[in-house]
This record gives structure tokens, C-alpha cells and sequence, in this order.
């Protein structure tokens, strides 16, 4: 996934719709940076409104003015949502877009609600709509080091796709064994998915304690299993880390495109080209 | 462990037998991709099937038919096993091979459970047939990446017995010590095994908190441990990065020199000396 | 943050308050030596006593003593920060200084109980200023390294900051989801603030196991978060390790580039090229 | 620490002495070998002793035999200890090295019994003379590892008492905090000692859960306290993995030393010392 999707395309000249979209779209305006910041304040407040609905001493005693606040915050997101589409210039594409979907999604549920109950929970999900919060940041050189996690992430994804097929074909033996084991005297590992389900809990080492072995060979599987995780739990960290260690010394190859050649990746002191041995201009 | 076990060899020159040994083991044809890929599944759903006939609740309703799937799963494997005998040159060499074992485990248990009860649970541990997988997703170039981690792991293999050998016996002497300080107030540390368990316990930081200190020399001795397990999760992850790391940037700069200027630190991909523009030889 | 604030400046020429000041600012002379290691053990047994004062067991039996040794101790501080306010040459200053602070705060709890009570648990805090210990460390060539550490968490600030807006936008996700799949059925989720605050304790791997999954999609949600921290977590140690290793290789080898062979990766310490012996100008 | 102390001296010339030293302490010969196997053996076995005997069960049924063989086993160590006193050269340097008061150990608690009761479960003890197996290792290449371990977390010793004392502080604040937020309404937090084992059951990810907030604000507080550990736990690892790291790269750095100013640490491709421009000789 890119950092940051890009910014959807202002409209065809037009001189109310290219303001209004530069007003939402943008933050190179006074009046867009009110509109992002007022924006993230309602976010903000709107997920928390969510969050204490939810909570049923303060449903009972303030629960007419939240469902009123959270109509209220559904309204306005709507209103935003249209006015969204209208000022763009491709509206399906914008709609499709990750951001648009998570603008959707964001007033979705309440409308929902009038049909399937408790779908408004999900108005909780707003909370990504924060991740604009990204595109601010991008104004204080925040958002550059967000990229290179993500890339690192990135370029790391087939190792960290291999290692977690390995670890679910691990938690899967590792469940059945600690299954047979301790079936019978402990209703924790009464079948295997809820085994398996144990496995995971401890080879992350999260260790919840909801089951735990109690026959003298589960303990000593479940040892073995624990002391087997602490290696495991370095492949990752190992991963990550060589990847971004690698993007750090990394720059100590620029980014001059040689002109005989074009190829690219010299080292910053290289005066040369490395495949055609031509002088590197700047 | 070398990452992928090699491919039995192929029969002697007999039409029919060779080209299902090239659909059985090769995916270099159509024929041998859906092979494959079909097996793959036969291998997911009857895992799934073993861990759900665990479940009390849906053995009670659907045992019979998933009793007959697994008798089912169980020919076809046992088919497809004798299949593979007949097909490669030294049967007993892939009998005795990784996958051959693993391909007998996944039917064993089924046939023994007509002499010794229960042993068809091990059939989960048919999942392990899985990383044949990683055949066919060496042809999505993953395998490489696996490769890679395998390596660091194996030449780290001697610092990591050395961190598990002393992690032992500082187990073995934290456990005696926390069984000497809570013995009799606290049943959890009944006796020495018990708290060495509860000590690895600790110490990888899984922490279920089914036996957990009471007295207060055992909370201050608990805390001592906890930290140094701090310090000490740090070293498996150290190693493991160390090596990712030695490996990533070896690949990138080799110990070329010059012959013009004597300077080193060319990139593996350089021909011409980055300083003095002169080709670089071997 | 400055590893360690700058020492307040001394008074105007007067020999009694000059002498003080050196006495009680800096330790090189015998009687500030002496002064520092007296403060650091007064403040280390004051710690103690406001910890055990809290313990009912010896509050019944010790209560009086306790009580008259904190009071002996604020006094014996309250004393030494007015000594401090009289040495120091600018008084606002010193007192608005982060050790200044630290100061008032170990104090002020005992004059407020006089006021509100259970203010006086607030002088646990007065081991805060156990950090005046650094500058004692300092002799010992230990700060340097804690600036080491310092410097690298400050460098990798934005990363961080990054990192922890993102993590608390996917608790705030994850606890949502939770909370639809369990409500109902487990009164641990029975609002999004608790189920966020499970998320919080089941990603950072501590995992108490007062709350936990009951539901089976509660519990693959559950298997799900937690692989997924597993990644995460790999994260922000890749982050301190790679910006602690920049800082390591950097000092190690210069970017200075010999005149004559044009040669680079000279170490730090070097005058003469190691390639062609001439001398290096920088 | 040194990874292994030094081996104690021989005995003056004497025949017999001599050759029983060299059994005893070397692993060069035939008969030393089978010495040193046979106590590896022993030493394993009587811990085991040792381990089962504090089970119950086990000493209700089989206790006479299990305190025969710990006698057994005593009385061998002790001979053997008697043996080792008597053929090396300095008594009093062996019984006072590590080796020597390790194996004094591993004899006194069955001794001390007939004196104190239960002592003699500090006979587990004995696991620590399994570190003699570092010995044999060391034939293997083991050891060569173990001290690049043991060099890097020596050389990280000062970042990680700094790490150290900042935690033990952090802990005291936090549990105070709790202490203040939880006391009244959650037995487990009655004292300020006891939430300070929580706080470091919490940063340290153990998370047994025998202790866990209840209120809001103690929940949020956790919260708070889990992250930031999140980011805390990244550090020893940091300094452990870069500590590693630079010994890996280090080794670019051969141990030439100048024949003309006596420098060392010069790159391994270096051809003039970089101190005072001399030709390096091999």
C-alpha cells in the first residue's frame, strides 16, 4: 500500500467547486487548514462519543444527548461526504479510493441502524478516518518517516509472509500434541482449534493464563513450546530491523543517474560510473 | 536442515511411470500445478476436519460424516503415498526421506486407530504435509526469502545452543530458589519442577499467572528475574539480527581492491572502479 | 530533553554562599562529595519509608515512627531547598529548572497532607530525585552512555510518534471489533473503553488474563491481534536499533576522501591513507 | 567476568599427582574425557534426584531410595572435591576460584542438613557445575561463541546499569501512581510495594494478571505504562543487537600492529598504516 493515497483530482475549471475542493482537499489555504483541523476535532470527538455510548452507567443517564451527538456528527460527515463527491472531478474513483471508502464507512452504520440493529457500533470505525490526521503531519516531516516503516515493512512482506506460514503450521502441530496431552483432565484444551488458539496465546508470549497446561507433559510441552517462542519471537524483530538498518546505510548510495549508461545506486564518494566507468556529472 | 528437501529422482526411462512422477513431484507442467494445488487442499480441509471431529459439540451432531471424511482423506492419502512409492527409482531412500516420513505420518494414525484407541488425533498433525507449499511457492520467488532465514538461523545455531544451555540452568537454579522461598505458603511452587516450569515461565515473558508469587521475598526474587529476563529476551534477538544483518550487507559491497587505485568497497554489481574509472578485476 | 540540565550558575563573589554553592551544586571537593552521597542515601531511605509507611501491617505497628521520619525528612529537605534557593544566583530560575522541580515536588506533599489528605503517598515521587545520582555517574564515565541512549530515542522521535498514532488508531479498531463479537456473551467486553483497553494489553503482549475471549470468533479475532503484534512489536525495536547502530558504524569510519588515490572509508583516527600512505587533509 | 576461569595450576613434579591432575582437569587424554563424560553424567543426575525428591508423590513412594542416591551423590562430590583439593598446587587459590566454591556448593547443603533443616534442597545447586560442560564445548568451537556473547553484554554494561537505574526509577513512579489510583477499590494494589511488582510485572510484558487495574483512571494509567514499555523494551534489545553488530563489522579491523609507531586496528584491506603512513608487514 503507497504511505499516502494520493489526493483526488480538483474538478473541470469551475471556479465555486475548484475553491470548495481546494478548501477540503488541500491545506495550503488558511481556510483549509481551519477545515482539517475542525475535522479532526469532530473525528475525535465523534469516536469518543461512540466509545461512551457503549458504556452502559453513562447510556442510562446521558444516553438521549449521545444518541443526539451521534446523529448530529452522522449529519455533518454526510454532509462532508456529499459535498466530497461533488467537488471532485472523477466521483466513482474517489468513492472506490481507500479514503473514500473510510468516509463511507464512517456514516454507514448509522443509517444502517434504522434497519439492522447494533450496526451503529461500527460508527467506532471513524477512527480511521484520523489517519488524514497523516496528511498534517506530512506538513511537519512526519509523515516521510512513516514511509520508510512502511517500506521496510514493504520489502520485508515475503520474508514475513514465509515466517507466518511457518508459525500457523507450528501453533497447529503444537495444539494438537499439547491436545492430546492434556485432553481429559483439563477443560481448557477440550478440542483442537481451542488448543491451537492456546499455542498462539503463548508463543506470542501474551499469556492470558484463561488456560494453561496442568499434566506434568503438557508442562513440560508447554516448556518446551515457550523456550522454542523466545528464538521465534526474534525472527521478526531481526526482519524489521536488518531491513531498516539496511535502508539507513542504504543511503549511502545516491541517487545519481549516470548519463552514458542510466544506471543508478553509485555510492555517494563514487566519482566513476561502477558499469560503464564514464565520469558521474551531479 | 536444508530449506527444501531435493526432489526424489525420477524412475528409470518407463513412459507411463515418468510422467506421473513428473506430475507427483514436478509443477513444471499443467498437469502437475493442479496436482498440486488440489492436493493442497485435500491437506487444509482434512486438518480442518480432524480439528473440528475434536470439537464435543459438533462430533455429537455431524461425527458420522466427518468420521467418513476422515476415512476418506485417509485413502486418498494412502493411495496417493503408495503412488509415490511406486513411481520414484529408490523407494526406500524417499521412504526414509523429510517428506516421505511426513506423507506416512499423515496416514499412520488413521490405520492404527483400529489397534490403539485415539490416535487418529495425530492426524492433525497432517498439516505438516503443508510445507509442501513452500514447493510451489518457490515459484513466487518466496522461497529464496525462507532460505535466507533458514541460513541466519543455522549460522547462529551454535550461539543460540550456548544462550539455551545457560538459560536452562538459570531456570533450574531460579526455580529451586523461588521453591525454598515460597514452599508451604504458596502451593503453586510445590515442588522443584514446578517452579523451574513457572521460571520459564517468567522468564520468556509468557506470564500465564496460574502460579504466581505470594510471599514477599518471593515477589522481590520474581521481580530480579523479570528484569533480568529483560536483558535477557534482548540476546536470542541480537543474534538473530546480527546475522540478518551481516548478510544483507554482505551481499552489497565485496572486498574487491583496484588495481589502478587500491581503493576497496565497490558494489557486488561494479565493473569499473567507482574512483578512478580503471575496470575492476577479480 | 537534555540528558543532564545544566547546573545553576553560582552566586555573585561572596565566600560564604560561593563556598555553600560548591558544596552543594558540584562534587569536586571533599565536602561535596560527601554532601552528594549523604543526600542520595537520605533520599533512597525516605523512598523506603514512604513505601512501607503504606504497607498496613507495619503502619499498625511502626505507624509513629514512620510518620516522624517523613516528617524528619521533609524537614531535612525542606531545609536543603531553601539552601539551594539562597545559594543559587538567579531563584527563578533554579526553581522553574527540572531538578528544581523535582526538589519542590519531594517536599510539597507533606505540606499539603496538612491540607488534603493522602497527599504524603505523593512523596514516593521524591525518587525522582535519585536522578541528581546521574551526575555522580557522570565521575564514572556512566552518563556518556545514557546520552548514547538519549540521543537515539530523541533522533528516532518522528518515527516513534508515527509509529504510536498508528497503534492507537488499530486498538481503537481492534477494540471495536471485539467488542461487537463478545458483547453480550462476556461482561469483560462490555464497552469499546474496556475492549480498547484489552487491545491495548493484548498487543504489547502482557496479556494480565482478567479479560479474555469466550466466543470462537471472539477467539480468532483474538489469534489474529495477536500475530499481527507479533510483527508490531518487531517495530519500534528495529526503530532504537538501527538508529543505535547508525550511531555506532558512524563514528567509526569518515567520509573523507584521500587526495592522491582517491580512496574512502578511512577510520576516524586516521592521518595517512591506508591505501597509498599519504597524509589525509580533511 | 571471564567466559571461562582459568584452569588451576599443576601440581609440582610428582608422578602420581600429576597424571591424576591431568584427569582431572584437562580433557587432553582418553581417561580425562571418560572423567569429565562420567561427571556430566553424575552431576545431571543428581539434580534430577534433587528435583524429584521435592515432588510429594514421588517421595512418598520412593523417598528412601531418592535419599540414598543423594547421599550417594554427595558422598562422590565430596571425595571428588577432596581429590581436586588435593592435586593441585595452591589449595587455598583453587577452593577460592569459581570452580572451586561451585563444587563446594554443590556438597555443603547435604552436610548443612544434619544441622539445618532443608537445606539440602539447595542442592539443585549443583546445575551451576554443569557449567563445566563449557569445558567440553570448548573442544567443540562452543565456547568461542559464548564469549562473543559475554564480550558484547560486558561491553554493554554501562548502557545497561544506566537502563537499569532509569527502569527501577520509572517503576517506583508508576507504582506510586497506581498506588494512589487503585488503593481502596483493589486489594491488589494495597501497598506501594506491591504495585510496584505489578508495574514491573507490566513493563516487563510478564503480565500475570494475579494483580490488574480496575477503575477507569487505573486502566488508562495501565495503558499508558504498557506502551511506553513497548517502547522501553525496545532498548536493551537495541543495545544488545548494535553491540553484536559492531563486532561482526569489526572484525573488517585486523590486528596488524605498525612495526613503525605500534598502532593497531587497522582496516583489513589497509596497505599503509593510517597512523604514521609506514608500509604494514604481515
Amino acid at each position: 500500500m503507497p504511505p499516502i493515497p494520493p489526493i483526488p483530482q480538483p474538478p473541470e475549471p469551475n471556479a465555486k467547486r475548484q475553491a470548495l475542493w481546494r478548501v477540503i482537499f488541500l491545506s495550503d489555504t488558511r481556510a483549509g487548514r481551519i477545515f482539517d483541523v475542525v475535522l479532526l476535532w469532530l473525528i475525535g470527538i465523534s469516536v469518543i462519543t461512540v466509545a461512551l455510548e457503549s458504556v452502559e452507567e453513562l447510556r442510562a443517564t446521558f444516553g438521549n444527548t449521545l444518541v443526539l451527538a451521534e446523529w448530529a456528527f452522522t449529519l455533518i460527515f454526510t454532509v462532508e461526504y456529499l459535498l466530497r463527491l461533488w467537488v471532485v472531478r472523477r466521483r466513482w474513483r474517489y468513492a472506490a479510493s481507500f479514503f473514500g471508502l473510510v468516509d463511507l464507512i464512517s456514516i454507514l452504520p448509522s443509517w444502517l441502524e434504522l434497519v439492522v440493529p447494533d450496526a451503529h457500533y461500527f460508527l467506532a470505525l471513524r477512527v480511521l478516518r484520523l489517519m488524514r490526521m497523516f496528511r498534517i503531519l506530512r506538513m511537519a516531516g512526519h509523515v516521510e518517516e512513516a514511509a520508510v516503516l512502511v517500506a521496510a515493512l514493504n520489502a520485508s512482506r515475503r520474508k514475513i509472509i514465509v515466517f507466518f506460514v511457518s508459525i500457523l503450521s507450528l501453533v497447529c502441530v503444537e495444539g494438537t500434541i499439547m491436545y492430546v496431552l492434556e485432553r481429559g483432565t483439563n477443560s481448557g484444551f477440550s478440542n483442537i482449534p481451542q488448543s491451537i488458539y492456546w499455542a498462539i496465546v503463548t508463543i506470542t508470549t501474551v499469556g492470558y493464563g484463561d488456560i494453561s497446561p496442568v499434566t506434568i507433559a503438557g508442562k513440560v510441552m508447554a516448556s518446551i513450546i515457550m523456550l522454542t517462542g523466545f528464538a521465534i519471537i526474534a525472527v521478526p524483530t531481526g526482519i524489521v530491523t536488518s531491513e531498516l538498518n539496511r535502508r539507513a546505510t542504504a543511503t549511502e548510495v545516491d541517487h545519481r543517474c549516470c548519463g552514458e549508461c542510466g544506471c543508478v545506486g553509485h555510492l555517494g564518494a563514487a566519482i566513476y560510473c561502477h558499469q560503464c566507468g564514464r565520469e558521474l556529472t551531479t
